[in-house]
């Protein structure tokens, strides 16, 4: 067996629990929406995730601990039964954190039993699904830190996830274009590495000439548009985000603070003084929308933004770097920066099926394709994105108006 | 000034009055639910249209008689000001029919004003609005209808809104598929005719191969899903459309009563028996979706119903035949009927911007962009459509979850 | 059989068509909240409660004519079967105004063939449950009148229901305090004349040493609430009262529009100019307490209202003085004045059944007897009731938010 | 100062810490509804009432540690400021139970220091207050206890707080009536004793002749009353009672299990088997009163139950006898039994003030007298009580739909 998967599983599991050591227990069950899950339950789900499609179906004489976790800790997959309502995960006081860490240990250990002496019938299921494993897990890792976020967010006492790293930021220069032709180009996943289902098929599509922006747009030209009445013109919205932005009462983005404290803002490094240069976070789909409208641009397609990015330098940077929070751009030479490690980049195109697409047989095809209605796809990646999990076919995918993701704004527009 | 333009303004006023004819009264008012709004209501809000678009801004010296109206029957403009709120329109009791009734006349006279003379500056604007007011009022009127039956439907006497004239129906054969080859082609409308900016510009996309079913889905067929558990499966749904039906306990299209009376639908014309050959309707686009899958098939692409339907006979039928209800596909030779006449047929597509568009200036510019998120396009036309109101560029577009429309299915699939 | 009765019955039979002559018949189907019935409602239901009361069980023969109407009129009676949704009775286009008046043609020919010549063995029943039906009548005719306000009041043209009657205000007098002593006194309806079950038994109650104000609280004497922050202190209100106090944003009376135009009132005679030494109505039994704790004294218990009525001069004026709004009072010399003419009087006291209280069988005893959770009595009448549908033990039942009766304030405070 | 005061103070207050001893420290933040309080909240806001109406108004120089505590664990006192949101206490994972538990010494550091030597012209309001301190401390243990069984219910794991002790259960016999004659009699709190102002001032009613039931209702009766239709038949219930039975789907009291295992009950010791003839308990105000109408009898007034209790035996038992769960009824002798150690029994009767109560001025006047609207009162005392705590004239106060108090049955009925 693959030893370098072996070591990737361990290395992925690991970080999971070590993401976790600067909680307090009593965080562990924290669930301030029905969307953020509670650290507790990511790192019980992502266990599950290997038992329920691993270890049950491929590993001669598994036998389960605590059959009442397939219910606990399954997400959404019908196929394996109906889960235990996401609204209520955070009355799960047990099991423990203790006990859940036992469950994860278990896990390892038949997971490598697995790893190390698969079926002969059984090894390409075995190394595809621990790869979607691994994968999932990483995703799961990035839903911790904005789950966390999230809730830590909903106490006054404003609790830092960990100190920041010290970092200088410096100035950003001014916008620039970066242009491209018409013309038929192919787009999804290409080559033998992993990739999500919903990558693919690769397929041609027929783009019209664009610009992308060189950089993401900053918190100082996003309170500009506050500052125009962005949030109290209607002409600049769609009608469903004119609709949330008077129900939800949104005035700035989340966790921005304004008052006689000064422009300050909440970051898994607690409250901080906002930085102008930084790119502006935590908008909604229609927030950006409405920005781009604002600014007589608009947001890049899903298939501009992908087209763009092959050609530039991929994914480094994200969760390992240790800063939990975008910084400024550092170049201005007119390439594409900040297009994996600052923020997600809300897209102006529906998540639905590439031509073609084929969700996989069983429960495991619920992981993706039973979600393509009604959400957008953001592109890139974010500053607690591993870039190992990254490449330019990614497809993120959230409502328009969710804002707990670290979602950012990269304008596009129509040439030629 | 254009005679024809002046004949069609007068014949389209006159339909809606037409239209209304075999309500009584109390009729006018009846609103069971938000979206559904009351006849009354579309009279007046037609006239505003005219009024607020044409006669304020364009003809010198129009005084309004009602400053109040432009309140109550404004329907979404913020830029005229702030609607009076759409779930309550039920509630205006005043102005009374014959006040409103009144009201259209006065429109109408000035219009005619209007249009006999306008000012040469102006000519231009006039004439376009003018057929946009048009083509406003027929949409209109077809909301009437579906509106209208909506509301009868909460009426436990479930009342008619007019006797069916006789009309036979023959089966209706297997259903056949027609095939396209892949390619750049252009989509979008073409010429100088009117078309709503939604359907602009033309412009260039790539297709798969693909084919697309001659007729809609038969009531027959959708029983076959419901009868194979279609709606207790949910692996045949998007999430969404899987909570939709938990929550609104969907088991069947809407109007659809099975029960010791037999097979029973609620249309126009009152309690029918279902005709099994006749195409199913006021089904959601998530049900639609899920018949699709179930079926092993899918929904087409807006750009693929709009390059097969370019090639194909153009609209007649509709609302001007009479029979207010799909009637069975009669034809069995291949080529693609039901495009325009029985029921709206759901795309896969998100209605979203063409590349390049562009709203109009000012509050007339909120007439369709600001709608392009969360919904999905529906193309084609229906049995309470007039033919000529509609095209095979035209973009009809509702959520997912709605069902109160005449939409139904039309299957398409990969090819080659 | 009881001439008198039969006159009597025929009387408050077209008291409620007559009630109706001033309404578009597009007012008739009005229906602005749950619990506000549109006019042609409470017209169909008062017929329904003598053909389900007293034509199908003992008029030999009587043969429904509408089947259907028996679940589209009946109110809450569980024992007839499930009664049409409250919430949707505005969408009842059908039967028109027109038929329901047939239909209450037909009762009142079938109720007359019943009085004149009941079976020997029924003659009791018939008498009483007809008696019943009268008073049963004369409650919906006010509701129709506080029902209709609060649905007209929804249209931004504040339609009147019809002119008002001249009548000139005199300024009224302070406030007066009548005293009564401790004792054991009886509460509760005694005679044989007609009363409702939930006036029975007469019983014996001790009663401390209390004073009754002789006149209403007025306008200006609440606006003085207001003006000290009324709406704005907690301390102030009953929890369950500031909590509504914040969700409905309540800062005023019901009705009430103040403005550039001044101190203003919506009235079933159109806005009027606030009347300062007028009477507050449209309060709920939140604003009276808390208004009465503002002012240093209480609310009465409904026993020592009654005690205090039963011993004041009885009830006169009402609806049939035709103006339908209260007046302010106009003698100052010590006597309750106000008691049943003006504003029903919001008590201190939980309806709930007296000693030894018994609902009738069948399902008539849902009547009063399963209201007896959560309400608040009130006790007297107002401008629009029928004064000889008045006594002191009359005993009315609200939740203490509601606000769309005529209901006002009278203190009571401890003495000695 | 009185020594037994501070002793009772510290006993008190250890008790507190004492009962959380079971708990893991991810239960502590549990909150599975708005109404269940965390364990840490509880254990915070009663030291919070000692700091903010002991502490920083009597003890000279004291500084308040947290000031952030003021406003996380207010409960209700808008006269102290905003509260945190009461539905989200569970989403304060800081401060910690050891940052919670160094906050109760430094509190009680102060206490003792203030006990020790009060200020001379505070002695009589130091005593009152920490007085009530204590009983309010009181009151949340058991609230403690309720609210964490509540919480730990929605886990399907059923986690017991802790092992239950053995104790038999022996047969009870039929229920016996004690029969009480009419006349004048004095009911609220007599003599110098702590009491609540709820429980004042002593006064004189009237009562009616009367039984009351010598025990509670047990599983057993209460299980043919489900048999026989209880739960499916309007007559039984008062109108609101049927609306929540209907929406809330009640088919059994709150933690009755019935299934394949058998009948079943969620109690502080875990799943166990329903005992027969042990008291139902975790009914509503709505199900006792349909149970006492199916059986032919009434709940009892507050007076009728005090003036009956007050010639019984006082409290013993409750939460030091060790047993979580209310236990059979073990005499048969006529004599009235249960009445504080088992469930709080609901009464008919309206929570509201007595005549000439008065509450207390400033902020802490808010304990009790806000809350007299819309809640019945419950009187006696449950097996979760400190027998102390109890005397019978002790108001206890719940809305009619609320289960999840120890609360259960006892008939009464006229007599004479």
């Amino acid at each position: 067996m693959n030893e370098s998967l072996l070591a990737r599983y361990h290395n992925t599991r690991q970080a999971s629990v070590d993401y976790c050591s600067p909680l307090a227990i009593e965080d562990y069950g924290l669930q301030a929406a029905d969307f953020a899950s509670p650290p507790k339950w990511h790192l019980a789900h992502t266990s599950w995730f290997f038992e329920t499609f691993l270890l049950k179906p491929l590993l001669p004489g598994y036998q389960q601990q605590h059959p009442i976790y397939e219910t606990l800790f399954n997400s959404y997959y019908n196929g394996i039964g109906q889960p235990y309502p996401r609204a209520q995960r955070g009355l799960l006081s047990r099991p423990t954190v203790a006990e859940v860490l036992t469950y994860r240990k278990q896990i390892d250990s038949a997971m490598q039993a697995l790893l190390t002496a698969p079926d002969a019938e059984h090894v390409d299921a075995v190394i595809e699904r621990t790869q979607l494993g691994i994968e999932h897990e990483c995703q799961h890792q990035e839903l911790f830190f904005t789950d966390l976020k999230y809730s830590l967010a909903s106490n006054p006492i404003y609790p830092a996830y960990r100190e920041a790293t010290r970092h200088g930021e410096r100035p950003v220069g001014a916008l620039r274009w970066q242009e491209f032709g018409a013309g038929n180009v192919d787009v999804g996943h290409a080559g033998n590495a992993f990739c999500f289902d919903n990558e693919l098929p690769r397929h041609t599509v027929y783009l019209h000439a664009f610009a992308l922006a060189d950089r993401l747009i900053t918190n100082a030209e996003y309170e500009a548009f506050i500052e125009d009445g962005g949030y109290r013109r209607p002409e600049l919205w769609m009608a469903d985000g004119w609709s949330t932005v008077q129900e939800q009462q949104w005035g700035a983005p989340l966790y921005w603070l304004d008052g006689d404290s000064g422009a300050r803002e909440y970051t898994l490094h607690g409250l901080i003084e906002r930085i102008p240069d930084a790119p502006v976070c935590h908008v909604s789909g229609y927030e950006a929308d409405a920005f781009a409208r604002w600014s007589g641009a608009r947001l890049p397609t899903e298939q501009e933004w992908e087209f763009a990015a092959s050609q530039a330098e991929g994914p480094t940077g994200g969760v390992d770097s240790g800063h939990l929070h975008p910084k400024a751009a550092c170049k201005s030479d007119g390439t594409l920066q900040q297009l994996y490690d600052s923020c997600w980049q809300w897209t102006q195109s529906a998540y639905t099926p590439y031509p073609g697409y084929k969700a996989c047989e069983g429960a495991i095809g619920e992981y993706n394709g039973k979600f393509m209605s009604n959400q957008l796809v953001l592109r890139g990646g974010s500053c607690v994105s591993k870039a190992e999990h990254l490449r330019s076919s990614y497809r993120n995918f959230f409502y328009p108006p969710d804002r707990w993701q670290f979602s950012g704004i990269r304008l596009a527009r129509d040439t030629g």
